[in-house]
């Protein structure tokens, strides 16, 4: 969600105008951070679980306990991969952007299984929800490992405990399920961010459900958007020590390198998801005995607002949470389209319920009408 | 491309609202009509070939004899697929949507052709523009004849020309490559439409071209903008006769049914591609020998301005036409894809070359902040 390198071009890129209404999120508002339906993240990523949140984004509520048991049930159930989707995924090479996998393995989906009418809308929904985990981890560990895993096992009901099972082949600590289930709820749901504009934009023209998802997934990819978590591990791992990242970053910022994971379209002193996956991450430093990567970034973070006033994005801290979890960096931008998907689709039930086709004008800065010239006549 | 059912909701859709900057088309303009870099569509259809408008718009200028000569041999040099894409292709089923193959044949294009580098675009455009036709016949033709096909043969120079020879398995005639050289530049470029909006909403986030031409794709497959052609084919097809016709419209007027094929979002009065192509479907009428579907639909086109007023857009007159050159009905929306690629793809490239992320805000219609009720708490 981050834009580090935005040009402060007034009305670019649409900034500051509003392209529609909701009722999902706010983000930025004053004294309200970030809310999905009201209720602030930071209490949602204390008191629930992911599918809560999800759950709450797609049917408008926040479940009770036997809804919260059926819906966690009910996905379960929907984690299988058909063999279709499984010899496409196996197509992909090892070194394919991971971002690619999922595009490809959404709209794959789409072949098999479309959204003939959107009376069946939240049946895609939430399968969608239940099998990405599924799609990227196997992808992953077939093209990585040669292994062709089974999506079903080993059973976890979380669907961030899922996504760790697949990737390592067992279940995951109390910890790990905790935390990727507060990562989730952080990166659930942000407003008209660019992917989900995107997939409102597709939305719009009456399409299915899986061409609107394929289409956030792939503007997800972006670097401006998602990716900075990627971007930032790689920055921190190059260092052995806080001074050492201090010396660095100080020279990047005197170069006017890019700097990812800090700063923000939106919010201009502080993103609210910052201090919640930040404690989770020295949690998890904790655990794994880490002396390095933790005390780095928290060094980062204080050079970064002694000397530009830029504060962590929700990002920053995600880099080292995964980092500690055993998660391949190339999979970090794929665990934000796990959660974003209950953002992008709770969108795209709003968009369809008060639809018009958004189709916007341009200023014209071409040449003048001119007269075709004969092929022998061109220079 | 044509939005029939568009609420009268001032504002919503960002109906007339500046999305940006374009060099590319003028649509609408008093006394222009709709231009391709200041050129009258109408003078392009006339004079030049699509490879020529396709080059016009990627590379800004027309080609003169020796780069036409050129790139249509460069472009010739790019059908064929790799053996993963055939594999993808061949595990989606006869009944799958052909829009949901092309969106799902370019996703996986850009997991074995990867654009690593802005650098590379315009090989990467090229490539696609050569390639979509190879990829939608080919899946058409093993999933519907179970045939592999070998998308390199027949040889015809042109796209549209190598279209038909696919689907066909022969050569096509003179006037039938006329025909759809007329239509793919008919169908190139038309501003800041819903999927070209969509191709540049995803392309800000610095996204590769495959994801925002993906996302296009998925945007053009709803039926409020592709797909008017294959409704209006459904619909004319029924009658028998002109009459049969008229009063079938009239009985759906009554009914205030919808009838696709007319009207537009933009155009008020005429839309200047509908004469163009009209004219193309009267000499495929001759040569074919029809006396129904042609006259039909000069019917249905009197009697909706008469009553009513409106105009057919680009989309009518191409249901007759494409259907009197043997092409199937569920492959029509597939041939605009197949031109309004090079539309999607110059607009890319403008996109990067003057981008900020396009990222609006929404008005909040959502409850005002509340506390997390306990799960046993909950109604």
């Amino acid at each position: 969600m981050t834009d580090t390198t935005a040009k402060p071009l007034s009305g670019a890129g649409l900034r500051g105008q509003s392209a529609g209404e909701t009722a999902l999120c706010t983000v930025g508002k004053t004294g309200a951070g970030l809310t999905y339906r009201g209720y602030d993240v930071k209490e949602l990523a204390d008191k629930t679980q992911f599918e809560e949140v999800a759950y709450l984004l797609l049917y408008g509520k926040l479940p009770n306990r036997t809804e919260l048991a059926a819906y966690i049930k009910r996905l379960k159930g929907l984690r299988g991969l058909p063999d279709a989707l499984k010899a496409v995924l196996e197509q992909i090479p090892a070194d394919a952007h991971p971002m690619d996998v999922l595009r490809t393995g959404c709209s794959m989906l789409g072949n098999l299984e479309t959204e003939h009418s959107f009376d069946d809308q939240l049946n895609h929904i939430d399968r969608m929800l239940a099998v990405f985990p599924s799609i990227i981890n196997y992808w992953y560990r077939f093209s990585h490992h040669g292994e062709r895993i089974d999506t079903l096992a080993p059973e976890v009901d979380s669907i961030g405990g899922h996504f760790l099972a697949l990737l390592h082949g067992k279940k995951p600590s109390e910890l790990h399920e905790r935390v990727m289930n507060v990562s989730l709820i952080l990166y659930a749901e942000h407003e008209f961010n660019a992917s989900t504009f995107a997939a409102r934009v597709c939305a719009s023209t009456l399409s299915d459900v899986h061409s609107a998802v394929t289409a956030a997934i792939g503007t997800l990819r972006g670097p401006l958007h998602g990716g900075a978590n990627e971007a930032a591990m790689a920055m921190i791992q190059q260092w052995k020590s806080p001074d050492e990242a201090e010396e660095a970053i100080l020279g990047m910022l005197a170069r006017k390198d890019k700097i990812m994971g800090f700063g923000h379209a939106i919010y201009r002193t502080h993103d609210p998801r910052n201090d919640i996956i930040k404690l989770w991450s020295e949690k998890l430093a904790a655990e794994v005995g880490d002396t390095v990567l933790y005390p780095v970034s928290v060094r980062c973070e204080e050079v970064m607002w002694r000397e530009k006033k830029l504060f962590c994005n929700a990002d920053f801290f995600h880099a080292s949470a995964y980092h500690f979890m055993g998660i391949p960096t190339p999979l970090f931008t794929p665990i934000f389209v796990c959660s974003r998907v209950s953002g992008w689709t709770a969108h795209i039930m709003e968009q369809r319920a008060n639809n018009r086709i958004i189709r916007p004008s341009a200023d014209y800065t071409g040449p003048e009408n001119r007269p075709v010239p004969a092929l022998d006549e061109r220079a």
